[in-house]
């Protein structure tokens, strides 16, 4: 099966099940950037980010007597959460193996959504590993990878689907389309459905600094990694590196990355808050910073920006507002 | 013309302008409602509320030689924003009266919306009343009532249209619409649209404690006033009485209103954030605080809320949160 008619059968498996999300716009918005600003807002996504599109693709093309066994995932984020909804909306276990120290609220929000939620020491692969090893060898449920999959990359594409006909209704031919890019699933799966759907957009990927290993990769030809490992507001784009899968189709359909900084990423937060009423994550917001903040890496008239997740408590989405703003008490 | 073919009449005025808005929903609301909640999201429309929908349909509606002299509108707050749009859209000049102690931003977009800002002492209705004099008699303007102007109510009633076509999607044939009500003009818009299009789902108005005079008039069968003028959260839904336009159809059609206080408005602006990732100001969560808060007053299986605005500025906003969450310095 070709690629786009993995992602044409990805959008069949979700119709009704994942939410075709709106193309956004503020005249506000235009003028900060200087060019037509279209946002994707996937934030409103089930689950509250793009993951969900991919944990559904995943779950529902494994064959039955497969699927019914289960699904085990390792994420503390999106992924988590995304493959968690699949799983029980298939009504089939899933399994989510997360470090022993993430955050309580996103411990509970997997719970609540049915799976399984299991614990590893961080700074212990094995642990990892073996809890892995026991799910997949002991009660043989199916390892869905966050974006090295190609089911998962059909399903992240269905978003691309969606952006080719919602531009078309904009009158936007050609433009940079801008997604905030971790492991670049979602780039990739955006960069096939635009080449079959929409030749004239072109997806980028956004990357917070100091973890652009795709942007370096893209220059270099072949797959670099990040130095740091932790320590970014934008958790839930930091991946070592593009993926073996996914880099390829980075590297033969994507125009050059850009590069965005924390404080930016929290300056776009405010502004969707604002000029858009959606909640952006920091990861969630690097496209839109790109766009806003460094129109001279954006090329024409248009710039379509995928604004990936809303995942961020409210301490930390605080933060994007000046703290004269948000005292209170 | 019939109610309905004036409501299907802006719709098609409406197509490519205004927004056709998502019906969202989250497990974890409908546990706490104790049935499905869809919440169609207004907050999302162009200029942060519903109204752009009826100035839009209200400015297009005019005759070209009448348009082309402008509109005038009194308003401090959402009405103010969506005129000044759909005028500068249409190409024709907007005048909007708002008092002089008017917030700084909610003048400065006004403004940036393209209008003309008219300012009058807030206790001084003969100086407001001259100016919207000036601009009708001397600039051959037409004012644009908030409400009680028969092409506004059909344009908010195409936000019915829509949610008789979303609720049919999602497999809801019964329920209660819940609706965040000020002088009704969208309550009684959906109600003619859903009379028309989804009989089995009802329109009702939903208000804050104090300023419930909807709620009252409908129990009493005839139009009564408010004691108090100002002062509350849900500043964007306080307007006196029901119109005498808007009330005999939500009399005729709408369900019992049902009262809400702002501390349930603030509780559900922070679930809205943290579960939908949509931003609502005070007066915009009303309907969702009743059908969180007091699922006692909702009957059937299923509730669709309508979140009518989003425009509320930071340290408003961050009052949803209990102050341990929002402290950040």
């Amino acid at each position: 099966m070709s690629d786009i008619a993995m992602i044409e059968a990805a959008a069949l498996r979700l119709k009704g099940h994942a939410r075709r999300t709106p193309l956004l716009s503020s005249p506000f918005l235009d003028e900060i950037a200087g060019r037509r600003v279209f946002v994707k807002a996937e934030a409103l996504q089930h689950t509250g980010s793009f993951k969900f599109r991919g944990g559904w693709a995943a779950v529902s093309a494994l064959p039955e007597d497969i699927r019914k066994r289960g699904v085990v995932a390792f994420s503390s984020g999106n992924h988590a959460q995304g493959v968690a909804l699949a799983a029980r909306e298939h009504g089939v276990p899933a399994v989510i193996v997360m470090p022993a120290d993430t955050p309580t609220s996103k411990l509970a929000n997997t719970r609540a959504l049915g799976a399984e939620v299991r614990t590893f020491d961080r700074n212990s692969t094995d642990e990892r590993d073996a809890i892995a090893a026991e799910m997949v060898k002991g009660r043989g449920m199916t390892m869905i990878k966050p974006f090295d999959n190609i089911q998962v990359i059909a399903g992240q594409g269905t978003t691309g689907l969606e952006i080719a006909e919602q531009a078309a209704e904009a009158g936007v031919e050609t433009a940079d389309v801008l997604v905030c890019c971790g492991g670049g699933g979602l780039t990739s799966g955006i960069a096939l459905a635009l080449e079959a759907k929409a030749s004239g957009l072109r997806a980028r990927p956004v990357e917070p600094a100091e973890f652009d290993d795709v942007t370096r990769s893209l220059i270099s030809g072949q797959i670099e990694e990040n130095t740091r490992r932790s320590g970014s507001l934008c958790d839930a784009i930091i991946t070592p590196k593009p993926g073996d899968i996914t880099f390829p189709i980075m590297k033969r359909l994507c125009g050059p990355g850009i590069v965005v900084t924390e404080r930016d990423c929290l300056r776009a937060m405010a502004l969707a808050f604002s000029r858009l009423k959606i909640v952006l994550e920091p990861g969630g917001a690097a496209a839109l910073a790109a766009a806003l903040f460094q129109p001279e890496a954006v090329t024409g008239p248009d710039v379509i920006v995928v604004a990936t997740g809303g995942n961020v408590d409210a301490p930390l989405f605080a933060r994007c507002w000046p703290n004269s703003e948000t005292r209170h008490d």
